[in-house]
């Protein structure tokens, strides 16, 4: 994720509830579970069963009732985003504009929870009873907990890591091996000059404010929030103050560090936690910084995305892809951020894993050659306007988003429709995935267009993607820090004479006349322009020299020298060029590995109808940890030779398999599998040792069974793994079994 | 690697020679690289094309004739060797010891140079050309050098990290996969005391002086052996001089840093680049070090090994696992290294990639189940014992070397035979890969046997895994400073009766009589052990209590406390124990895959016959980067729909291919893709476009082709690529094919 979208991540959790993570490390994993994310989901509550309604816009809209009782709070959203416009057209200050903007947020906010709240919960999710599961299973779980643990890091466990390792090898199937992209993989520790080029010293951070007395930071903007949003809640306050903490929530996103400090003093506010006293508000890089080699003179830091990766070694790539454009270049790899104060678990977390695609494409031309494959792909689209106009997010093709100029260009476009097909490849809900465009104030102010993926899950409206243009920004920085020329050629459409100016500098002459000074002046003349170079020409012509050397004292640099003209003569001549120079342009789709997992997670976890405590996990065949599980039906040594025999032809076909020979029914076994989201089950029974033998399979979600030849079991099992076949194509091929054990 | 591993790779870099990588950002790349790599060959040379004669002992032994010249170097080495075990016998002192394992070395090192030196150079290794065709193809290069680099970082390009990639994922299916073992994904960073436990805080460090202008830093020991063996060679040195020198380098690595200061001040020792004067020696610990959070009061490093993520997961992995043992948990994942001075190319960095097992086993029972299937495998020992004794290492079955307790217990031979395995199978020369055993002096204390897998490189034998028994160590140490059970269940073969006692504090006699002490009297009591509890219980009853309270002055801890025996009595009654605890003991294979591409790289870089111009590698199909490439005969928009189709249908397969349409003749792209290791390449020429449809296929390493039916070779190269099939049998099933190009 780039530093553009970083931005928009901190609009993002304006939204996302604070929490405390505290841990308790002594205590039996299942109690330390249930309240860790008791903490986690209900922070400043005490339930620890929540059930959290999940609500989306169905497909189609909503009906005519509840179109009524929007409607003024759509009129609302829409006259604040026509002041915006007309702010702008107007050139309105910047404080206006921004004023205008954050009350546009809010009458948002206020449209978006009140459709929530009249539409039918679609569905319930149980969070206590998914972090469970997850924590129970070993999914993934805090870092270091048996030291008391560290927030904001995460471990993933078995089925976690496969899961993980899953979804990346599919991404590099879809992304990097369909579009031949350069995957590359460059160091995390990065020296500080690469991130100032970047901007990321100086821009990457937050403002907190610090207990004075016990040390423990705070985030200055969700502080000051939280407070107010206390206060206007708080019946002790006053009408008018309950007004003026509303008005100053609005202008929160826009004020300066010591706006909010004013705040933060005029309602003599304390630390949240202890109530003592709050130091001044600081800047805080959330960069961590170490530093690299015994000298102590070498900064560096843990880079905060894996871009900068890319960038620098653009050259390379280039030169790698026969000086050719376009071609795009990627890398998977972790990333750091040191949050002030981490939370949401695996959404918002120290370090994380990142999967980036940088596209670089001419600039005059941004069509892309695939993009009819994608055109007719439909997406849904919440477009900058539709957020300012009060609406809702529609329903539309690529193509035709494309055509009607709502999205940038074809590449973007082509992405967007890729990163969709992607996320319901993996197993993403369709109906809990949008894109949203950004709006002109959240964007950088080099970034064209920009649109997030985002996917509906407990927490709201999650950014797991963010997919960018971003222009020449970031080759643009580098090269003029460098001096490289990070640029590629474009073949002119006829050779073209152009005019060329040169500097012939006479480095003999310089030496003799000047001795010791003369590479210093050398260097300070090989840094001017040839523009710089006339003006000394012109200086020296207007000037008198000095009668015995013949020599005029020049301004060169910052220092001066006795020069002469014929030191630093121009030769112009024309030259015929068949190429071009540009810089060339990059979009940037970038994924957030750990908030992709989370999601698919979410939007997985189920809850066996008619029986509570049974839940499951409907992930893809595809991703899924692991792709079978093989049980004997009891725990007897006439089945070890055939499912030691089927388990060993899996792994030499690359299915990753267990086998369960543990005591409990099989009832029991498989829905411990279903738990680790395990798709077919192949149970060894008795009729399995008979000629022809077979073996049952039975399929996760619907937990239905086939009875299988075993020599066509372990081919059908990869089959489904690979996504070649499915079930239902399955079932018409095989015998339906009924268990004689109910499940 | 773990901290055991670190010790041993001290041993090794004193084998290699000091060199120095200076980068000079500015120049173009081919000027850049071949000065970067003659600098990184050829420290202190002036040559640029540098040929490296690689010897190593072919199968069987040497001819009578060498053995002669041998013999009397052999019986020295044996000689010292048989005095070690006699100090050893006799209790010597661990400074006599020390020396003499010092002499040892280094009459070791005369016999394995005097026997290189005799031994018929088997092969030229050309480094610099390697050198240019990793850079020039981008396999690997400096990170970040257009910023001027930074010394031990390297970003793998888009054929590197397609080998890196490749050669984890056969890691996964060959380790994990096939023994079922759990992968789990840990945080790099890393809170101080996790690593204070660990003993890397405190250990994990090198001696180094700086130069006090400069402020340039050396390794101590690096800096004085070098000037050392600059003063024996040189001829103004007195005899005596030059004996003292041997002396000190043989006794270097027992000394103290205190003698190490003053050898410096001796020999008035400057810095080696400058002539300044050198600061006094400071530790420098090789962990990176950072601030986790916002407080600056949690301090943390960049893990330096990924194992600790593993033990500290350990509780976890075992419920995973239903509680039962052996099992083995793998991680794959960076770690990072402060080097003082890096250098040796991918050898030795500050970041790289390490991929670890931690098999957790019953002390008592340390046999594998899968050890029949590998006790026939031969592998290249070299013992700690033929190491003494001046002899060569031995092929021998791993069987008979667990049998006759070479190797100390089969699940660590297990390992062994599968990593010889691995590596042969990745494409490693099997004659230069060899076992060679931890002496006792080299291992940690704890460890119980330790083997290297090492690779003979240009740079010499170099350590690429370790494979150690390290007995129940990580997990008493975690469990000790944790208060965890990090522990598992046996079964007794029968119930057993133990009398049990336990103290039983009455915390509220404690409270009433001790007030506001009572917490820390309470806490100091419960880290006593039962027996000094009774120790307490005997001073109490032999000393007179304080007349009024009744209370006796007893030391608790490192504190006294005024108590009673009622306080603390103890409850002593039977209970029946069905299973007993017991800490696991850990097998841990630890590979450096960084290390290991590198050695690959070499092991297949390939230079024509009669054309030195045309390198190539000769990766084996299942871990080269692109399995395929796709070559229309001509620039001729004929050829395209049949190249697409075909590139298409090896992505729908997941065969990574690639297109090369670019102009130059065939036998040109051939070379092209040879330097890439692609070991297929497909041809579509004007036959290819009559029916039946063919193309030529041509394999590498024998530049052969073969004409094969175009619906047949998808799945041809899918089976090639998997190694499914392989060349030799696939000329017996299609026409060989002439080329009317000449290559």
């Amino acid at each position: 994720m780039s530093r553009l979208q970083y931005m928009n991540l901190k609009t993002l959790y304006k939204h996302i509830a604070p929490e405390k993570i505290i841990l308790h490390s002594n205590r039996t994993t299942n109690v330390r579970c249930s309240r860790l994310f008791s903490k986690l989901s209900n922070w400043g509550t005490k339930k620890t069963n929540t059930k959290i309604k999940l609500v989306y816009l169905p497909e189609g809209m909503a009906d005519p009732q509840t179109e009524q009782i929007l409607a003024p709070l759509r009129a609302a959203v829409k006259k604040q985003g026509d002041l915006i416009r007309s702010l702008k057209e107007n050139k309105g200050s910047d404080i206006e504009i921004k004023k205008a903007v954050g009350e546009l947020k809010v009458l948002k906010k206020q449209l978006e929870d009140k459709e929530l709240s009249l539409q039918p919960p679609s569905e319930i999710f149980n969070r206590s009873k998914f972090a469970d599961l997850m924590i129970r299973r070993f999914f993934y779980d805090q870092s270091f907990s048996i030291y008391g643990g560290v927030a904001g890091l995460y471990d993933f466990g078995p089925m976690g890591c496969a899961l993980k390792s899953n979804i990346l090898e599919q991404w590099k199937r879809f992304f990097v091996l369909e579009e031949q992209m350069l995957e590359i993989d460059c160091s995390m520790l990065t020296p500080e000059r690469v991130l100032e080029t970047s901007g990321h010293v100086e821009k990457f951070a937050d403002t907190m404010v610090k207990d004075k007395k016990t040390g423990e930071c705070f985030r200055l903007d969700h502080l000051i929030k939280n407070r107010l949003e206390a206060l206007i809640k708080d019946k002790k306050t006053t009408l008018e103050v309950k007004e003026e903490c509303k008005d100053i929530i609005i202008k929160l996103d826009g004020m300066t560090t010591q706006q909010m400090s004013d705040i933060v003093n005029k309602f003599n506010m304390k630390s949240p936690t202890t109530g003592n006293d709050l130091s001044e508000p600081v800047d805080f890089n959330l960069m961590f910084a170490t530093e690299i080699g015994p000298t102590g003179d070498q900064k560096g830091f843990l880079r905060p995305e894996t871009a900068q990766g890319i960038f620098v070694n653009f050259k390379r790539l280039l030169e790698f892809n026969q000086g050719r454009l376009p071609f795009a270049a990627a890398q998977i790899g972790n990333a750091f951020r040191n949050e002030i104060s981490p939370r949401s678990g695996l959404l918002r977390v120290r370090e994380f894993t990142m999967a980036e695609i940088e596209h670089f494409c001419d600039p005059s031309d941004k069509s892309h050659p695939k993009f009819g494959d994608m055109e007719n792909t439909t997406l849904k689209l919440y477009s900058a306007c539709n957020q300012m106009d009060g609406k809702s997010p529609v329903e539309m093709t690529i193509g035709q988003a494309v055509s009607e100029g709502l999205v940038a260009n074809q590449t973007l476009g082509y992405f967007m429709a890729r990163i969709h097909l992607f996320m319901l490849k993996i197993g993403v809900t369709k109906e809990k995935l949008r894109f949203r465009q950004h709006m002109s104030n959240e964007m950088a102010h080099y970034a064209v267009d920009c649109w997030d993926a985002e996917c509906l899950t407990s927490y709201g409206w999650v950014e797991c993607i963010g997919c960018a243009d971003r222009s020449a920004f970031d080759l643009t920085r580098h090269g003029e820090e460098t001096k490289q020329r990070l640029v590629a050629e474009r073949k002119l459409p006829a050779p073209k004479t152009v005019q060329v100016t040169e500097l012939e500098m006479d480095k003999g002459l310089i030496g003799k006349t000047l001795r010791k000074d003369s590479k210093e002046c050398v260097d300070k003349l090989s840094k001017l322009s040839i523009d710089e170079i006339k003006q000394v020409h012109d200086f020296i012509d207007n000037s008198t020299p000095d009668p015995t050397t013949g020599l005029t004292l020049c301004n060169i640099g910052d220092k001066q020298f006795q020069i002469s003209k014929n030191m630093i003569p121009l030769k112009s001549y024309s030259k015929t060029m068949h190429v071009e120079e540009i810089i060339p342009n990059v979009i940037e789709p970038s994924f957030g590995i750990g908030r992709i997992i989370y999601t698919l997670l979410e939007h997985t976890f189920k809850i066996r109808e008619k029986d509570e405590q049974r839940t499951f996990l409907s992930l893809p065949p595809l991703v899924a940890p692991l792709k079978c599980c093989i049980l004997p039906l009891l725990d007897n040594d006439k089945f070890t030779p055939l499912v030691s025999f089927i388990s060993k032809s899996l792994c030499q076909k690359g299915v990753s398999n267990k086998i369960d020979d543990s005591s409990g029914s099989v009832g029991r076994r498989y829905a411990r599998t279903d738990e680790i989201a395990v798709p077919y089950c192949i149970t060894v029974d008795f009729e399995s040792l008979n000629e022809p033998q077979s073996v049952t399979i039975r399929e996760r979600d619907s937990m239905e069974q086939l009875r299988i030849p075993v020599p066509e079991v372990v081919d059908l099992v990869y089959s489904l793994s690979q996504d070649n076949i499915n079930w239902e194509v399955a079932k018409t091929k095989y015998p339906k079994f009924e268990s004689q054990q109910n499940e």
